[in-house]
């Protein structure tokens, strides 16, 4: 049997900036530029996450997208949407709240849970406006 | 000769949050739900203006794109991306960020420089997310 | 006061076919074409729903989101989607399943329902692929 | 019985420049900038023509799509996909070929056809990119 | 000389349902909930088919466009669109109709014809919806 | 550490056409249609490039997207929008305008720049239509 890859998209809707701490405001100005905005900017970010898998003989599914859905939905939408990324959310506490960061936090939070019902967790794209976007495979090689 | 309407869109990405301070954190949250979220939460705002005119004959333009997109920039996008529209936006001040209002504002900033360029504006759309928009006319007939 | 219009996306998936009962299978054909396969196709619909209102001095809004949200997922999401549009909605019994037709059916299961939420239901916007949509004003002067 | 509107889409790629010869080459820079550049530039348009009319009472249509599909491949499509808008198109011949011309000529190409077959053009769309498109109405006040 | 990859995206619209017949009416409600209903539903599928290749020395081509998409229109687009996936499609018969069997099939259909032309089919990318996709390399790694 | 991949998206517009030199006019109609057209058509380009890499502690970037951005609109845009590919730009002359050899020519403009600037290109898709796009990895194994 051959593997096959399903992707289910969500999307929430944060604030964020981008500044450094052990840096001077000018010094976060050149790095960062607007994004630096001490009073915040936001973001509709698309989430596209990717589990990798073999057909069910009985459903003809990698995973049930109601499942995956619902585990986005507890893990990353609920703690995510409309809330600001660098103030509100536990599990991105104490780094810099870049697209990268987000996106490699988000692959941990979820890796586990998709892992219990049955899924792998192959691949995970955040867009954050329609000229950029991340794409994370766990460190593993690329696709 | 006969009307014609053009459309140039721009982009901002920005914080906000629906918060009435005359109401208890009961009521907004009653009222505005996740959006009401004190720390903020943000949005990939797309922002279409359309003006009406006759194309000029030497032209074939109603009116320069480049000089509309200019005046776009300085009067709307450079105050807003990248800012908080309850606290960074001199004429955002004192009322709620509702789209419909961020939208009537907009006309009523650009309005007069549009009218100088020669053009006359019809129409903003106010794009804040996939699933909602709002349209203002200058409070005329819509089209 | 001024008017200014709020808009607000839903989507569903459904299938129908377009046939005609008082035509032979071969005017059916001439007329419909593909769409005239007798086991069904369908599509993703996109459902745009545009109330028309002055803001609210509070709020902000012409009318709440959620609430506009709300009346479209009881009165049209929940009959239509992932529904048969011939065979299984009570409001479009007897009548060909046209995008035309739709939409004018769901604006007569909305209107007025909006209405007693204190908004007025002022266009309809209905896309069946990225080729085609129809547009409802309730038969009023179109904007 | 009360008018709907219907609208459908079509894609064209062409080139063109925006040159007025009457003008030095400084001049053309000054007003049209890189889209005077004389070796051409072009885009991939998009074309949106919406008809008018009550549906039929057998079909549920406005008009056949699949009618109006035809009458845009044969008038508009086939001129002027994969050409020069500058010097491939009889019917746009002696005008800057202005997206705003362009739109125009297009209406004039298709009204008396979509006529013919019982429709009423209501509206032409020309989106020239993502940043910019042009809406006609024969002159008639817009929608 | 290095490979590189081309793609082209086709469109189909079909009605569809998840039905499992080894299972209840209620066992195939709880696991494909409002997709088993039985008198269907239906989608816009959009295809992506990417082949790889070396770009040929006189026309600069992996494989002419053309080519690819008269296959595609031969094999998968005429069979499928405006089609009942369960019913009226003899390479989908006897299997679940869910986008990954869907995508799989599709694959197996056109293999060959591509290999036939020259190309290297190298992967399927089918669309549901647009929270939705599948992805097949042949069982090969991805990418 | 493990490897993320960031990507951005720039747009150029241009004319261009498929016509080999060595070949009669209908031999080139043959193989390239109405893309062979002697007097140009032309697309509206999106152009995505990824770079891979590992966050930096303190930015949390792979490569800061302005200095990408940047590189892009020197090496790519400055050239290649609002041009002729076949006349006007030197990195292009002397061969097919393929989407094909378009993506590999931008891969050996910027691959270096990018490198002086710490990041490592991994990725270029070039989207020509809505309908077809290519994808260049330097030759390596895709992803």
């Amino acid at each position: 049997m051959k593997n096959i890859y399903i992707t289910r998209r969500e999307t929430f809707n944060a604030a964020h900036k981008l500044w450094q701490n052990d840096w001077s405001e000018e010094k976060n100005w050149d790095v960062f530029g607007k994004c630096s905005n001490k009073n915040w900017h936001g973001h509709n970010f698309q989430l596209f996450v990717t589990v990798k898998g073999i057909p069910n003989s009985n459903t003809g599914f990698v995973m049930n997208l109601q499942t995956l859905s619902q585990i986005l939905k507890d893990k990353v939408i609920e703690p995510l949407d409309h809330k600001n990324l660098n103030l509100d959310v536990p599990f991105l506490k104490n780094q810099m709240a870049s697209t990268e960061n987000i996106a490699i936090a988000i692959w941990n939070e979820i890796y586990d849970e998709i892992k219990k019902c049955g899924g792998e967790l192959a691949k995970i794209k955040l867009v954050e406006t329609e000229n950029n976007y991340v794409c994370y495979y766990g460190g593993k090689e690329p696709f």
